[in-house]
């Protein structure tokens, strides 16, 4: 291929067409390309975005590029979610137990968090002895006998997108839409699943501060899912406030579990909207979502999994076993008396991430059992002297810190304040 | 440096600091940073365009970032002249003696021809023992005795531009006016002279095809010179037809040895433009211009550069000591008559590339002898049958192709057309 001719094309806001893009991906992942000409490529990509026909092509050439996980011989149909990313998303391990129990075969495999944003290894990690690091063929042993595959080790897909997101993450290229869709994509479809329910986080606590900018996205993913003849359903979710009422690995795992077991809030009405979403799609009664998290047959599809991969499925009953940090301090509010209208999920975020129980960069390694419990949720009544977030810390001094930190996390106005809608657009 | 931080800075059309492109240059320069950031925040500054300020920072920076021509004990002013390259543009082969013999220090370094854009160092090669490798010690030893430092070698000048454009080059973000000043400019400080005449051709037969565009960069080369504290004047010239009657090295060698010996016509009369307005931004007697090329004294000034440089002083004399072509053909105008209303230059140059007297590419060794006498000027009437142009071609063969592509080169009106003016804009 002519790639100087190719970044030109993009420059000067032409189009590319299919078979330039399949030799663009297949040079990018022989490593034919210099990257020096790739990076300019996706800068020009970034002023000039691809249309979603390209956007389409170039999704499917990187599914394309490498391995692509095979799922022949599982019932149907087979499901993925994926969310964006947020402060105290814990979703994906109640979705996953709560959707197998309800007779579909969930097909994920999840990241470690990065920044303010947490990730499902990370938190099923807390859980003593539970392996994140199942091969393809357990994968689908485990997904045949109890309708789980879950991992947190990627096998070789989409090795294109590796190449490219690696060179987008060095040179200000990440935000991108067309970008994005395609990178998130290109991994579900080698993945294998042809149902994929997407949740774009929005807020100050997610990638995507604005509700236009998340809808442009949500509403792109959904339309290339689409075009590659994927099932799909996506929806823009409330990121503004942490989700749930915990921040922290192992404090995430025992509000899933207590959610699993029928704990009602707004955690659990987002996980009962996304399930009856993907039931719908997957033509099941979506009245299966809450009745089996008030069943109990969700949390013993989630003990099922947790022994399944090794992990003491004894911490589903008895949460004690999981990490606890030493010093716990309640943060008592010191402002007016109001209603809160804001409680930053951003800085909940960064404030956990200072405790120890994110990553500032890759190597960094985190400790389980740090977080912070948020009391306190936009639109409920506020009162001075009231608790208003519980910190987990390893020592007085990280927990003091945090403590202050976290006040300037919340607003209060003395007018009553509207509770926020949890789901803010679906495509 | 953060070049993370420094490509954001650029993408979201935010301003470099003079620090930051400092140590951006500084980095650039010790190879510390990796290429494929370098090319995005080139694609960067290519959808968002350095400031003036920023400019005039990174024409700094790349002047200052390697060795500079050390002119002390020279007499001043230390005049250079810079043009961006057209066809049959043999400009500086009259105004370096010219100049020099109004008592100028002529200073400058010249390049070979690419694609349709000749270059001067080909052209000198043509005449016979004429060195093009003069060494910076030998340049000013010569501008003491004879006025004129010319080589076609250029010292390590602004390595830090060498390596950003040979990135440009290969990532299509070599169109974009600040690079381009900068790019321009840095060599020309680093090369000492304070006084700078800039001719920007304009046309078919030119880098620069549209005039707002070709005057936006005059204006810019300009006004960053005078930042940098150059006495500088730019002008915008006509190259949408072929300059001076005759396209090809040894060609335009006779043609500058006419002019200098008194030949009038519209390229003299460009020489005459750019002198007198370098005598007078350096306190001449503009007049000096043409009565020099009148009464001998540029012609013997050149003889004098030739035999400084080793060159055989009798082709001055006698244009026959230069190669000659084994084939020549008279192109007859086959068309209706009328007035020449198109000479385009692009295609002009073109037939000369597949006569083998311009570079395809960088490495093509190109034969000094072939061209092509243009005999047909913008605004002339025109009678079918008569002789437009006169090929000189290695073979019986490149001669025909020639005539046969040159044909579409004339555009004939029944109207009378105006002769195009030579000077376009100028600041």
């Amino acid at each position: 291929m002519n790639m100087l001719e190719f970044i030109q094309t993009r420059r000067d806001g032409g189009r590319h067409s299919e078979e330039d893009i399949k030799a663009f991906v297949a040079a990018l992942t022989k490593a034919e390309l210099p990257d020096y000409q790739v990076s300019a490529w996706l800068m020009a990509a970034f002023f000039q975005p691809l249309s979603l026909d390209e956007t389409t092509w170039l999704t499917q050439a990187m599914a394309a590029s490498g391995e692509t996980l095979d799922l022949t011989g599982l019932p149907k149909p087979w499901v993925d979610k994926h969310s964006t990313g947020g402060v105290g998303d814990k979703t994906t391990i109640v979705l996953l137990p709560l959707l197998a129990a309800c007779g579909l075969t969930m097909v994920k495999m999840s990241g470690r968090g990065l920044g303010i944003t947490g990730g499902t290894v990370d938190k099923l990690e807390s859980i003593p002895g539970f392996r994140t690091d199942l091969s393809p063929d357990e994968m689908i042993a485990q997904a045949r006998r109890i309708g789980i595959a879950w991992t947190g080790q990627t096998p070789n897909l989409a090795p294109a997108d590796k190449i490219l997101y690696a060179l987008r993450d060095a040179t200000a290229t990440v935000e991108n839409i067309p970008l994005i869709v395609s990178s998130i994509l290109s991994k579900k479809i080698a993945g294998g699943a042809d149902v994929i329910e997407l949740d774009v986080k929005c807020g100050s606590g997610a990638f995507m501060k604005d509700l236009k900018t998340a809808k442009a996205l949500a509403q792109s993913l959904s339309e290339v899912a689409k075009r590659c003849g994927k099932e799909v359903h996506a929806v823009v979710t409330d990121m503004d406030q942490p989700l749930g009422r915990t921040v922290g690995n192992a404090l995430e795992i025992v509000e899933a579990i207590e959610v699993l077991k029928g704990e009602k809030g707004r955690f659990r009405d987002l996980c009962v909207d996304l399930a009856r979403r993907t039931l719908t799609i997957t033509g099941k009664d979506p009245r299966l979502a809450g009745e089996l998290l008030d069943n109990g047959k969700a949390f013993a599809k989630f003990k099922e999994w947790v022994e399944a991969q090794g992990g003491d499925p004894v911490i589903a009953d008895d949460p004690s076993r999981l990490p606890v940090a030493p010093v716990i301090q309640e943060v008592l509010w010191q402002g007016d008396s109001g209603y809160a209208a804001r409680v930053d999920a951003g800085a909940v975020g960064l404030a956990v991430v200072r405790l120890g129980g994110g990553r500032e960069s890759k190597a960094d390694r985190i400790d389980p059992s740090v977080g912070v419990e948020v009391r306190i949720e936009v639109g409920e009544p506020i009162k001075q002297g009231q608790p208003v977030f519980r910190v987990h810390a390893a020592s007085e001094t990280a927990a003091q810190e945090a403590a202050i930190s976290l006040e300037s996390a919340i607003k209060v106005s003395p007018q009553p304040v509207e509770m926020r809608p949890l789901v803010l657009a679906e495509f």
